[in-house]
């Protein structure tokens, strides 16, 4: 099992490295009081940020293929805020239905004890994963990601239907319409990032969804939602609140601007000065995905190489697993099947993501390069549409169009 | 409500259509004992047959967007096999654990009688609606559908859930792998058509499978499955079995040929000299689906017209509701959003197809003639392949590209 870095064993790897003159240890200001970002934890070197504050990374592409579960400090962040502090000793998890007076709390220590522990190996991946190849076709609001931007670990914890039935709550026979997850990260007016989902994926998945305190069998990282998070498996990154501290049902979404003016999907033709917010639904559970991580995209094969050999990752929401994923070398003429590596979970409820790999011949005729094309379907036979210019949207979000690399042949 | 044709009636009603020489009444040949085509069911005049015997048959595309339920007449006929003639007092309904001798049986009565009545309305759509759009491509083994091989009905019976408790049978609790159906329809060897679904989705999807009596409020038809058949809401056609007169709740997928070797997707480069049918699992549910009902492909818009009203309907495997219809005018260069009407489903659990219209501006630039596209996206961004070429397959299912459809404009 992988070791979570604590935050002096990451400065300490930090000092290493810096040793070897492969990365540079960013300096570490003066702190100043009124910053929101001067207590933010330090983070592997490795991690290619998207943006600063928040912080925002991913990691290297070809990474992710290493392992079937994501290292802790390699996976992902994805942050809108800065990273609360939280003193375990003092956290609680509230819980309230809309109209009633009474909420429900439980202490870290309570969720650790008084439930079952409960463990799930699913991916998150953010709304805008691949948003870098959307912008090639015209800007888009949004932090350019790569194909990386998605990451798979197992999360233990109690289930949300445990925790609940606890709390008095039976979603079954309760008539409201949402489930609401507010975090401890907070925006200037002091507002917390939140998100909600609808009852009828709450009822759906609710023995599946995991009140998180571990990550890959450690502490959940402070840049995962240390020390609570929830864990909504299938659905986009976006409603998988980080520094979880209440759960509301209600009647009503999440007021918060990433449930409501944000993380939706629109046609080409709907820009900024036409969009209307409210006429799609907030984006839930996600498209078929795919993308090649080895061979990287503008590298060079080795000199007489007559194959190649393609790695990557397969992954749809909904718990939809992987049935195929079609390789071809020729512009999509002719189509290869990779081999999928088992994910181990049933095909009609698959949270984690599918690895895959193939050796293909290379085309006689490459005239020194090839493109290597990927594409993958689901349980559901959902497909991945062939080109980015049809699923176009302003934020640059479900970027899913057939995974292109293209490779120098000497 | 929709009046169910009775055989003495649809003779009537072709009478009716010969004597205004629209329709030729088929000659109604002596019956041949040896012929198990012998006694077919009379249908609507207005079905067009894709084969005979077994007969299919689709109605014509636009009458598809005149009703929210298709009306049992002209609801879409997809037979593998002669229809048998069944005796309702004699009908009864077998039900099997694998490893036990003992089963349970109900009759039409007990079905009728014994359980709450329960309704869905949900889309039955063949694998291989659209077909004959792949045929284009190259060639495929199948009837050569096109985009009418599915309809939507108000189907009502006993719930699935309601009669395996009866039974003594708790899905969450058996530890088997899946749900096998038969029919009464059998093939020269005696063998009967038969189909199974993976007990992950029987288990998600038990209440609202129905051991359906009714169809659109009236016995079933003969050619839907009269007395008795299973509809699996979010499932395609030919896992929801007719005639049905056994469950098996079993550690097998069915044997069938059209659950083993048929009805199942694979990549263009498969076909039938290195096909392994062993290597991807049965269709369940489908990938999101559209089409254009009006104006039909190849009519002629009215002279100096400069709009076009669009209409057709939009559909997803797994009750995921729909969340947009696109449509453009000029090749996807600019997109237009289509009305979604209600289906007043919740857009999780949504089984009913949606409905959708619009009308709009034709491009000035059109030298008498547009093409139409409409492609839809389901609650989960499903969105549908821009072409064909990447989704063909051997036996020409799960067609959903983008719809097209040529106007003249005068």
């Amino acid at each position: 099992m992988y070791a979570v870095h604590k935050n002096s064993e990451v400065f300490e790897m930090l000092e290493e490295l810096r040793i070897g003159n492969i990365f540079e240890v960013p300096k570490v200001p003066e702190k100043d009081k009124n910053d929101p970002y001067a207590n933010e934890p330090l983070r592997s070197p490795a991690l290619i940020p998207s943006s600063s504050t928040p912080f925002n990374a991913e990691p290297p592409l070809s990474i992710l293929v290493d392992n079937f579960l994501t290292p802790n400090d390699l996976f992902f962040v994805r942050n809108h805020l800065p990273v609360p502090i939280v003193d375990p000793k003092k956290y609680h998890l509230d819980i309230t239905v809309q109209g009633k007076r009474k909420s429900v709390s439980f202490t870290l220590d309570d969720l650790k004890k008084k439930f079952p522990k409960k463990t799930v190996a699913s991916v998150v991946q953010c709304a805008g994963n691949r948003r870098s190849e959307m912008v090639k076709v015209k800007a888009v609001k949004g932090l350019n990601w790569g194909a990386a931007a998605l990451s798979n670990a197992e999360w233990s914890g109690a289930s949300l239907d445990d925790v609940l039935k606890k709390a008095g709550i039976d979603l079954e026979s309760l008539d409201m319409e949402h489930v609401q997850f507010d975090g401890m990260d907070m925006d200037p007016t002091g507002a917390p990032y939140g998100a909600s989902i609808p009852m009828e994926l709450a009822r759906r998945l609710k023995k599946d969804i995991i009140i998180a305190y571990e990550m890959n069998g450690e502490e959940i990282p402070r840049d995962h939602g240390y020390p609570v998070r929830i864990i909504i498996p299938g659905i986009v990154g976006a409603r998988q609140v980080k520094w979880l501290n209440k759960i509301t049902i209600s009647n009503e979404e999440s007021s918060c601007h990433w449930q409501q003016k944000d993380y939706k999907g629109f046609h080409a033709s709907i820009d900024w000065h036409n969009v209307d917010f409210s006429t799609v639904p907030a984006i839930m559970e996600t498209p078929i995905q795919s993308a090649i991580c080895e061979p990287a995209n503008g590298s060079e094969l080795e000199e007489g190489a007559d194959e190649v050999t393609v790695k990557g990752y397969a992954w749809s929401g909904g718990g939809r697993g992987v049935v195929r994923v079609d390789l071809s070398l020729d512009g999509g003429k002719t189509w290869h099947s990779a081999e999928l590596k088992p994910n181990n979970q049933p095909l009609y409820k698959s949270y984690a993501w599918t690895l895959w790999e193939a050796t293909l011949p290379l085309p006689k005729d490459h005239k020194g390069k090839v493109e290597i094309i990927c594409k993958a379907v689901d349980s559901s036979y959902n497909v991945q549409p062939d080109n980015v210019d049809g699923i176009w949207n302003l934020r640059g979000v479900l970027s899913n169009a057939w995974y292109r690399v293209q490779v120098k042949v000497p």
